[in-house]
């Protein structure tokens, strides 16, 4: 025994040599990276570049299997590398597509959302003005100067705040960033005589940069006027996703609302059930503490957050509604002992997936073994 | 622009270089983890060291702190790296426990869930049979001999088969894998006379190894009889969590039938409804991604394992019907425009979940960031 124990010390010694090689080539990487990053930036170049990326990994991928390792250790390596060098090159600042913009306004500047749009203007070299609710008195100078003015409050205030931008010079856009777009953008357009736009950015204060996030677009007018604004979301590193205002509000009924409300729904069932929350938390595998994860961590939030975003919209009770019958009407099918007809809507609903029903099997898979490597 | 490119050229090529290093260097790692792995299953050591891994983390964060890189990639790497070494030293066999231990019967041994015990049994040197729905004729002589026999057949099936296994040697473990126990585990004590023990393994059949899986274990009768097979559970990497079985069917009623109950009935509501699911998936940022993810992964895999789970304990559906009374109580409180009543309700889960809420807030956080490197 004595031997093995040295045997394995002189391995895990290897291990440890081999490791803090490791720490000097990722530090090295980063250097090089770094300069990619301030490279890109003197030209205005974006920092996700995708078929670079493809192309990096496909090497390496080639290689792996060539040396025998797996390849998917290697890419999962680079991407988590890639992600910290991204958050690196965005330091660098970002390229102001339109240098002729006066000043940009953004209301609410220094909430959540707001305050992630106010550091990207500023990193692209825009003057930037943050307008809270006591600087009204204060503000028509400002906003007679505005070359874009973005209305980032909440929910419950931006009706109002909209209707008080109702003297912006005519080439001014007027955006907002709520989550709801059709009552807004109805707003916007009555404020407003130029260049509109309503935007929901699909992600939350927790990104660190906008690469691989989604900003949804709702036209109100001027289209050509404020293409550059878009321009420069996508310097950023956004997706830009065209949508009717209805069909916005309707499908995030379908996901977000929907989805917090169960979820809250969910939280509150466990809590009038006496559960025995630490005992669930302890019998639970990575799968399970996902699914806990995605209840509690609701509630360490805002609540007027969530109750703004659900109460927004009352035609959404209606949907709701329809989704708690649904469940008391399969529930029946379980109460009969009717599992045929229970398989049968099953199937009903793996068909309507369709394709997507394995690849989010597959996605799932991979994101479970990562939640493995928590803690 | 010229230069600029080629300097970009130039940079690129050193991070191949970098990247081509980093991949030598993982397979000479994985080499020496091998070896580890070869070693300690020489001796029957246990391959999941939480003290080491802790050791070798920190001693690489303060590294990677003094060379100025974040921490916390280091960290995420060599988790990677060290998931990726736990399954090749999986792949060298484990000690066996019980040496004295004659055969191992695993009846439903091909099934997903069952194939995982037999290969781990195996390669821990157990003599391992299995026996499947056309075996039960020749299966007398086998059983004869059995030092223990697990139940691994789908839940419908689970309490036919143990009435069955009504003759087996006094001294022989009778478990089950079920995932609801008070019912199999009656039926067992019905059947056989020797060392009783219900099984729950909290996972499902993807995982590669059980380190950090959770194992519920609910007592029969005899534990200091089947005590070894625990012992041998925790070589192959698993936590042993014991719980009555009453509580752990509550338990598993409120996370595992519950969830699955209700993401059904929500993919059901999305088709219902006319949802453009590709427009949703479309739309979708990571973390909606992700909501998506969880629920169309269901429709991929076979109804049959959902409703048996569903169907199988009918206690479940009087609470599941509260959920859907709660569900629309909350919904009441939307339609009157009620705020306060809602965020007094958030308030009071809030406070339940106490620590948990901040807990799981702060791992979602780290998921959604892992949820962006997919793709």
């Amino acid at each position: 025994m004595k031997d093995i124990s040295q045997e394995l010390s002189v391995l895990r010694d290897e291990i440890d040599d081999i490791d803090s090689e490791l720490v000097k080539l990722l530090a090295k990487r980063r250097q090089v990276t770094s300069k990619v990053g301030a490279l890109k930036s003197t030209v205005g170049m974006p920092i996700y570049a995708p078929e670079r990326e493809a192309a990096l990994l496909k090497m390496r991928r080639t290689q792996a299997e060539q040396e025998g390792i797996n390849p998917d250790v290697i890419e999962d390596v680079l991407r988590r590398l890639m992600r910290d060098s991204y958050s690196s090159q965005d330091e660098s600042g970002y390229r102001c597509v339109n240098p002729n913009c006066k000043e940009v306004i953004v209301v609410g500047g220094q909430g959540q959302l707001g305050a992630i749009f106010v550091d990207l203007f500023k990193r692209s070299e825009y003057t930037v003005h943050v307008i809270e609710k006591d600087d009204w008195d204060y503000s028509e100078a400002i906003l007679a100067k505005a070359s874009v003015v973005i209305v980032a409050v909440p929910i419950r205030l931006t009706a109002m705040i909209i209707q008080r931008l109702n003297s912006l010079p005519d080439d001014c856009i007027l955006a907002d960033v709520t989550s709801i777009k059709e009552s807004p953008l109805y707003e916007m357009m009555r404020a407003h005589n130029g260049p509109v736009v309503g935007l929901h950015p699909m992600f939350g204060p927790d990104v660190s940069g906008l690469i691989k996030q989604t900003i949804i677009t709702c036209e109100g007018r001027g289209a050509a006027q404020y293409q550059w604004l878009l321009e420069q979301f996508k310097v950023w590193g956004a997706t830009i996703y065209p949508v009717s205002a209805y069909e916005h509000d309707r499908a995030m009924a379908m996901v977000q609302v929907m989805r917090h409300f169960s979820t809250i729904a969910y939280g509150y069932h466990l809590m009038t059930e006496g559960a025995d929350l630490q005992q669930l938390v302890d019998m639970s595998s990575p799968i399970y503490r996902l699914e806990l994860i995605m209840v509690g961590r609701l509630f360490a939030q805002d609540p007027v957050l969530y109750s703004d975003i659900i109460f927004a919209n009352s035609d959404n009770v209606a949907m709701m509604k329809r989704f708690a019958y649904r469940f008391l009407e399969l529930l029946e099918d379980v109460e009969m002992g009717d599992k045929e007809a229970f398989v049968a809507m099953f199937n009903q609903v793996s068909e309507w997936f369709g394709d997507y029903a394995d690849i989010f099997l597959a996605e799932s898979k991979t994101m479970l073994l990562k939640a493995n490597e928590i803690k």
